[in-house]
């Protein structure tokens, strides 16, 4: 144990799994453990989980701990503690997430939207460490989205601020869960990808894909499109190139709007690497005014698997 | 003269007009100068009709003028006062019009991009007086755009931020002067608007526009559309609730990104009024996130004609 070093637990909130950690203010994490969310069983049954795994992780633990983070999604009032409505939790409501983990532990608690606590994540430990600031984009289930300006979290007016998924694209677009139409969300969540890729794949008979879901469109996933991809499919690059390039242009727009240069993509389908990446850097640079093209990078996260509770932690860090 | 008041000149440099002012802290304009931008004479000859523009507002004054302002087009460089490529004014590269300015009159001179100018017009002097936070969009030849968040300008990375016309509605729409496709300018940019109400006018025969134009389309100005709305026009009040549909798509993916509620319209295209701020509203609030949607306002901006030099002269009495 360091003397020096200092210790936060992170909770990372989903609809699929509760994770909790303790993680060093370097951003190692000493001791993790994550359980299938309960999500049926409302606000009271998830909270108890979380309870649980924060024990557990406490349980012969001796470093001091500063504080505990929680990464939700939904929207969260930081100010307040509370969460309101988390999309893959029903019946949540409006939780004070915080007030009832502060009463619980006596410790100081930050609660954040998961992808604003990515973004702070990548600020403190990951890829945006060397930069003033960028754009986080979080791939997954849907896409979050987390703006860093000058090293600060921008927030807007009640913390909602970044939620770069509901950028829409295409005004008579695909009509998307939040009643707008177009969203990039529309385009890359998870479930959309799959749809579309159901739905073209009998016009690419000759694709790996194919062979991977063993000729039943019920196995397609995203990552059987990210092994395809791997494998050299003609038609999964051409998915692939496509997807960075309906971000792209939402990017351009945001890059318009912020002025700033510099994109982190992580998530799940952020796993297509390098060719995703590549393509929604090619769009931006291609769409964004011109004073701005020179200033793009589009760059891979780089907390990957623990991102989320190493970002819940780094609530506790930052300030 | 009350000893009180502070005045500036504020400088409006626009590809069609040159206007100067003398303006009080309260935003009263004390005398004013306007001239046609000799535009085809480069930076020497423009630069030369403002320093005959402030010693013409100068000349017989005895108020005490704590600095100048100069709101004008293209990329601006607040820190260094330098001004790039600004569209309308061929020939200027990069200038440094704030060092000159200062040099010749030997006063504080603060350059600012015309759209933040005149966001930072409205936050003082005009309908953004009550808010903290709010996105301006300034309706005329472009689209401009300046994004207010806790009463400072957002500037992003480089001054540019707040580029709303740039906002792309459909990625596979019309290609854009600035490059890109499917930009709000693109649909709401006078030139744009004019070249498809001409293209559109043949199938509305009983429009009052024909009788106006004297069925010359080459007689069409946003003005005469404007007329027509007025009077009552079937087509006319069509386009203009188009127009809002198109500009809300924009401004509600400006709202998700940013999480601020309130919008100010002003400019040109802006005087379709009460039917035009309508129907962006009603758009906005369709499209944007739920918790965000009950905080949706759309203003007309107070400034109006004068809005440039008193937009510029709030740059010397913002901090």
């Amino acid at each position: 144990m360091t003397k020096k070093e200092k210790y936060a637990i992170g909770v990372d909130l989903g609809g699929t799994n509760v994770k909790v950690g303790i993680v060093s203010q370097k951003g190692k994490i000493i001791k993790k453990v994550s359980v299938e969310t309960k999500a049926d069983g409302g606000p009271v049954k998830v909270i108890k989980q979380i309870q649980e795994g924060i024990n557990e992780v406490l349980s012969k633990n001796d470093l001091y701990i500063h504080g505990i983070g929680i990464g939700s999604p939904g929207t969260v009032s930081t100010k307040k503690g509370t969460v309101e409505d988390p999309p893959n939790l029903p019946g949540w409501g409006k939780v004070n997430l915080g007030k009832i983990i502060k009463k619980k532990f006596k410790i100081d608690v930050k609660v954040e939207n998961d992808a604003n606590a990515a973004a702070i994540g990548e600020m403190i430990f990951g890829a945006g460490k060397p930069h003033e600031s960028f754009v986080m984009v979080t791939l997954g289930t849907g896409v979050g989205g987390g703006i860093i300006y000058n090293r600060k979290l921008f927030r807007g007016e009640f913390g909602a601020a970044g939620e770069i998924g509901h950028i829409s694209i295409d005004l008579n677009g695909n009509k998307c869960k939040c009643g707008s139409f177009g969203c990039v969300e529309t385009y890359l969540g998870n479930s959309y990808l799959v749809k579309r890729v159901q739905t073209e794949l009998v016009k690419h008979k000759s694709s790996k894909i194919w062979q991977l879901i063993n000729n039943d469109l019920d196995f397609l996933t995203p990552i059987i499109i990210q092994t395809a991809l791997q494998q050299g499919d003609k038609y999964a690059k051409e998915i692939v190139k496509n997807l960075g390039w309906n971000l792209g242009v939402a990017l351009a727009s945001v890059g318009n709007c912020l002025d700033i240069g510099t994109f982190i993509i992580g998530g799940g389908v952020g796993g297509f690497g390098a060719p995703l990446l590549r393509s929604v850097e090619e769009t931006i640079s291609a769409r964004v005014l011109k004073p701005l093209r020179k200033r793009i990078k589009v760059l891979p996260a780089k907390l990957k698997n623990d991102a989320g509770i190493k970002g819940a932690s780094a609530l506790v860090f930052y300030k």
